[in-house]
């Protein structure tokens, strides 16, 4: 382990957590809350901690693969930590652990609450809440990348060890320049959605609170009447959690014009799941709606909603019918596109896997001809299809321990069983107790834990926090 | 594909069949039930059908691997439609695809039923119902194999598609003498498990019924009063289910006094499994029981009847804390070891599973190492991991479609999620609707065919299943 390299990364990431809180303090200015002063002294307290840290400057930059797990895993939980504290400092979430739980599903873009109601809360805090989402949507290191030269060459183990699904996307050779596009797509896909938002009639700081979350595909709500807004709006909403569940490497090809690359094997498989989910599922609960288009449209908001793992929700599809009510756990699992700002499995894994699964079905009978898995004409690496294999058997064993712990609290299998899922998958809500009218307040502490775990595994993609409690990865 | 060595086999299988029938026919005789004569048709009948299609001898006795899946998921399909005859005809299950449901979860070892109440069902009927378990448990080509040479040498792939787990046991060089030498072992066992009930008090009825289905790790009980049995009884129906839920291979190596090698990495995984569960499960439902005794007799008797596929039920589990109901779905996924005649995922495959992850975590710290499963001090072929990944997806894929298509009757969630890990995994029970004291006559007639599906494909490993239905089998 590079220590000094380690400690400088996390200052740096405290510097600019320092600076991101300037928005809430912002918020806090023009709306005359009493957290004004709150947000500017943590927001400056971060930056000075951050300040002194990077003073002590590593000499050897040079990054071990491993070390770019453990980094990016500790970087989630500094930040989830110090996001934690405007929580309990302003007295909204006054315990710690329920503040924590509240700050890692915000950075980890999840959107599972402990808050029984949004109502009395300042709205320095909840744009606080929100904002969170966007951060970690692209992810914190990422944006780091983006304005500091922090390892030389070697930070694409960082980026890698940050950025959802199985092979990461190198939009251009430099990975600075990469982290620069990838932020300059997101910026302006939140910008276009928050005028668009504006223009539907949504108040500014709605716009602005629900603009960040789906572009992070979060799924804080930031009104106490939820997700209250004009037919427009939400179907601008369940637009753009759809385009934010997309790779954007197919935004950067097709800023290039090339559109029959753009068209990804992973791409299609998206957009046929999104059309089979939206027919069954509009004609499922059809008779709970008056009209057609209503029906369409809470549909494909639940659909896109979950899919994305944004976690927004209109209505209570806890209450829908069964199909509808399995299938929507099905997406759940499956996820946005890799590259994406979304959870899950993750579209690219499931074609992989299943690809996989057709090779060795044919060698099963045809035992001499040897095949490979190929998507967009490629050949996968053997080590991406080994590494999404363990990615599922780590997957299993985490999602079979944390339902064995989350029992002890005597909650119905459905809900934890979604629980998990809604965490790992950094969806938000579930079915049952955890149910989109609900929240997690229900578990114990020792169950937010574990969440608050699965919540981080399931951002950073299972193996930093793996590997962060592996002893070998300690050792010399 | 031979098509004339697979009319030869399936008319072998019949004649098997009919063969097997003799024992209901005489149980119909002994207690004078009226149902004889049906038996004896149909016993009659079988042979008759298979005599006059062995008559049709293939000339070229050489089978493609594909042919070994192939010959076996019709077997199995052929074996039950029959099998379903004695239910319909008798009465006892007028509908045919109920009774294929029945005959299905019979030979499947499932142990799954249809049947609200045993009152009033001959006992020819539940002898035959029970005996399916034992046909099915080592497997009736298996059977076939050790009395007759089908195939020159090339029979191993029947073998592999109908042995459970990832790598078959060969004990001995020969095909016919290791399939000899598992049904000796086999009735050996249910022949001591039987004396023992009969010495127990257990009336010979009972004693051959519930042998017979402990031998198969099948669960269907052959008495309205259910497992209404003898602390002594229940102890030894208890610990044969955790032997029948061991690799036979062991036993093998046992009697050649190889005690070292006896205990594979396996057996002590799984001896483990059982220790951890008993122990904290014993502790969870302490406060349902009277004594200590009792407590650890119910908690045993359902992890073994679980975890070895079995399905017998002394208690409503269903109505167990959480924390027992779901470390007890958990185990039902995992089920028994390879190479027993119990079902679920195997430990084997969970084993090579967890190997082979902490091997790929292992790579990610250093790169540059690359190591090889290894189990009891050989290498694990890579193909056989490979065919464990394919397995476990897709074991995902069928659950998935399984559960979309179940939702259709409306039932919550963990009902369809259990029944389909109870058929997939060939255990019987699971919970809810479809808990140890409910049957499965709550579904539709598509679910029941769906679940059908899942009871075969569970018992044939998945991939014959599967392969029987790819288009690509059936090309030249």
């Amino acid at each position: 382990m590079n220590l000094r390299m380690t400690s400088y990364i996390l200052g740096l990431l405290l510097l600019f957590e320092g600076a991101f809180m300037m928005i809430p303090t912002i918020t806090a200015a023009v709306y005359h809350e009493q957290e004004l002063l709150m947000f500017a002294v943590i927001a400056l307290s971060c930056m000075l901690i951050g300040f002194l840290i990077t003073r002590w400057k590593p000499k050897n930059k040079s990054l071990f693969p491993k070390d770019g797990f453990v980094i990016c895993a500790l970087s989630w939980i500094v930040l989830s930590v110090f996001g934690a504290l405007p929580f309990v400092v302003s007295g909204t979430i006054p315990g710690f652990i329920d503040a924590l739980f509240e700050s890692v599903s915000g950075f980890t873009t999840t959107g599972a609450s402990i808050l029984h109601t949004l109502e009395g809360i300042p709205k320095s805090v909840l744009m606080w809440r929100s904002f969170t989402h966007w951060v970690g949507g692209m992810g914190v290191l990422v944006f780091i990348m983006a304005f500091l030269p922090i390892a030389g060459g070697r930070n694409m183990y960082l980026m890698k060890a940050e950025s959802p699904g199985p092979s990461v996307g190198k939009l251009v050779p430099r990975v600075k320049t990469t982290a620069k596009l990838l932020y300059l797509i997101y910026f302006s896909m939140t910008l276009i959605q928050f005028v668009l938002l504006l223009v539907g009639g949504m108040p500014l700081f709605d716009s602005i609170c629900i603009s960040v979350a789906t572009a992070g595909t979060g799924g804080f709500s930031c009104s106490p009447e939820g997700m209250n807004y004009s037919p427009f709006c939400l179907t601008v909403i369940t637009i753009f959690m759809f385009l934010f569940g997309v790779n954007f490497s197919c935004y950067f090809l097709l800023l290039q014009k090339k559109f029959k690359e753009t068209f990804t094997t992973e791409l299609k498989v998206y957009l046929g799941i999104i059309a089979f989910a939206i027919l069954t599922i509009s004609l499922n609960v059809r008779h709970m709606f008056s009209t057609l288009s209503e029906t369409v449209l809470h549909s494909s908001f639940t659909i896109g909603s979950l899919l994305s793992s944004t976690g927004f929700a209109t209505v209570d599809f806890n209450e829908w019918p069964q199909y509808s009510r399995t299938l929507l756990v099905i997406l759940m699992f499956i996820g946005a596109m890799a590259g994406s700002t979304g959870g899950g499995i993750k579209v690219s894994r499931i074609v992989i896997l299943f690809k996989d699964m057709l090779n060795d079905l044919s060698a099963m009978i045809h035992p001499h001809q040897v095949k490979k898995v190929k998507m967009d004409g490629h050949t996968v690496d053997g080590e991406i299809i080994r590494t999404v294999h363990s990615f599922m058997t780590v997957y299993l064993i985490i999602y079979a321990i944390s339902m064995v712990i989350l029992s002890f609290d005597g909650l119905d299998l459905t809900t934890n069983f979604t629980a998990v899922v809604a965490t790992l998958d950094n969806i938000g809500p579930g079915l049952n107790l955890v149910g989109p009218m609900s929240n997690f307040d229900v578990y114990s502490t020792t169950s937010k834990i574990v969440l608050i775990f699965d919540m981080l595994a399931g951002r950073l993609e299972l193996f930093p926090m793996i590997l962060l409690l592996t002893p070998s990865t300690w050792k010399k």
